[in-house]
């Protein structure tokens, strides 16, 4: 078994580790206006309300890195992503995740940020490491890296495991160590393919025995379709936690999604006393 | 990584087979007057209307075996199961796990029951074996192994895979094959070891690549003192599946519980196109 690597992502005051003896690390999916349409008519106009809410009501939740995509249909990416940056860092100063496929938005949110940042994300396609990378190197950051290539999304965990095992090896002959990539095994719709869940799993757990690296994933898709999802999606990050998932990329505002990953810690015996456990019920109870 | 082992067990007229490859099996632990007054005063006056209902409850809930103890302080046990056994029989043709310390009161069980039966439960200790295991190799039984043994239960997983093992040896030495052991690793409060739970699956994980055995756990003692308790068992459910666990001993009529089985043979792969899923969820519907 490979030793547990540590994943750095900092802000200027802050230092988030991610390890797989420390409790679960909740990357905030939330400010991202895909899907959302009040939110990407602020960002049209340049309003950034939703935007400031929504990295406040994250970290009250427990998120600890805030990813902010700006991803809007015909805006200047380079300008609005910068723009959101600020307004994120005006009102929270936890570590950021800069979720773009615009490289010079990428580079351009890189030189603004002071810390280690998180770059959601590369995959295996030859084109997007090699523009990529240098930049990882250059500003010092950690990189989400999806099982995918230049084909695709392989089927089965064994192909997902060499795509995961090629990043790494790429990353390293720019001399960016393992502990800088973040894998995502990729978890697809059981709808389309009642295995996704498992194959999702097993990748984790091949990738996490050979590097020991940290894995993250977004745990929603897997239940497109089904009844019930929220039920699906805490027992699968449940599961994936015990695989191996570290810093599962998710909205800490679902009452389920938290109750699960704190509920995992628990379990694996990162919450001492359950103080954690104790202090979310406390603030339930509260709320309610 | 040892092959996954099918345990049987049998009524007159049902077949359930425990493999890791198939729908968790659940074994309904209701029938229990402990800490239940109403039972236990019923069962004080040869009255089985609970047990009835509880079994019919539970096989509706989804319950493949059906767990029958009647501990019941100053009773005749041997008496007392006899008929909780005829009694449950008369509502459902559920194969049946004999849940008693009483020898007698278990082979006469034994004797009466037309199927291979479960056997709730042995131990490592050395008296214990030489009692019960005869009689699971004359009944042709199926039998639950506890991680436990004339030293008490050992604290760490490597300890209870030792008294696993020692078991299987000794089961076989009588030449009962290790398929008719179910093995519980033993899970203990959290609130007393904040590992409690890392180590019921670690005890998991080690005996099911060794000898590739079927598996069964209590699952709620667990959470034993702390808040919001059916969150933490469901999750603790989900994680020891994936690790290995087959056949929980727990409450069906929980609706947590029922849900995190299902989602985790929904995401293990072992419900395909979902349809337990769903149509549980419809039978969820129709009740609301």
């Amino acid at each position: 078994m490979a030793k547990n690597l540590t994943t750095l992502v900092t802000s200027k005051t802050r230092t988030v580790e991610i390890q797989r003896n420390n409790p679960t690390v909740i990357i905030g999916e939330r400010i991202n206006p895909t899907g959302r349409k009040k939110l990407l008519s602020e960002l049209k106009e340049g309003i950034f309300t939703i935007v400031k809410n929504d990295a406040v009501a994250q970290v009250e939740a427990g998120a600890k890195i805030i990813d902010v995509n700006a991803g809007v249909p015909g805006a200047d990416e380079e300008a609005l992503l910068k723009d959101m940056i600020y307004a994120v860092m005006d009102v929270t100063d936890m570590p950021l995740c800069f979720d773009t496929a615009d490289n010079k938005a990428l580079e351009t949110a890189l030189s603004i940020y002071e810390g280690k940042a998180l770059i959601n994300s590369i995959n295996g396609e030859k084109e997007r490491l090699a523009a990529v990378l240098p930049l990882v190197k250059e500003y010092d950051a950690a990189v989400i890296a999806l099982c995918m290539d230049d084909d695709g999304i392989p089927p089965t965990a064994e192909a997902r495991f060499k795509v995961a095992a090629k990043m790494i090896e790429e990353a390293g002959k720019l001399g960016i160590s393992a502990d800088r990539l973040v894998i995502d095994p990729l978890a697809l719709t059981m709808g389309s393919d009642h295995n996704a869940g498992r194959i999702a799993i097993d990748t984790i757990k091949m990738v996490v025995e050979e590097f020991g690296v940290n894995i993250t994933m977004g745990a929603s898709n897997i239940s497109f379709g089904m009844p019930d999802r929220a039920a699906i999606n805490a027992t699968f990050l449940a599961m994936a936690i015990l695989a191996g998932l570290t810093c599962p990329i998710t909205n800490p505002l679902e009452e389920e999604i938290i109750l699960a990953v704190q509920a995992a810690d628990l379990v694996m015996g990162r919450d001492e006393f359950g103080m954690n456990w104790i202090k979310t019920y406390r603030s339930r109870l509260k709320e309610s």
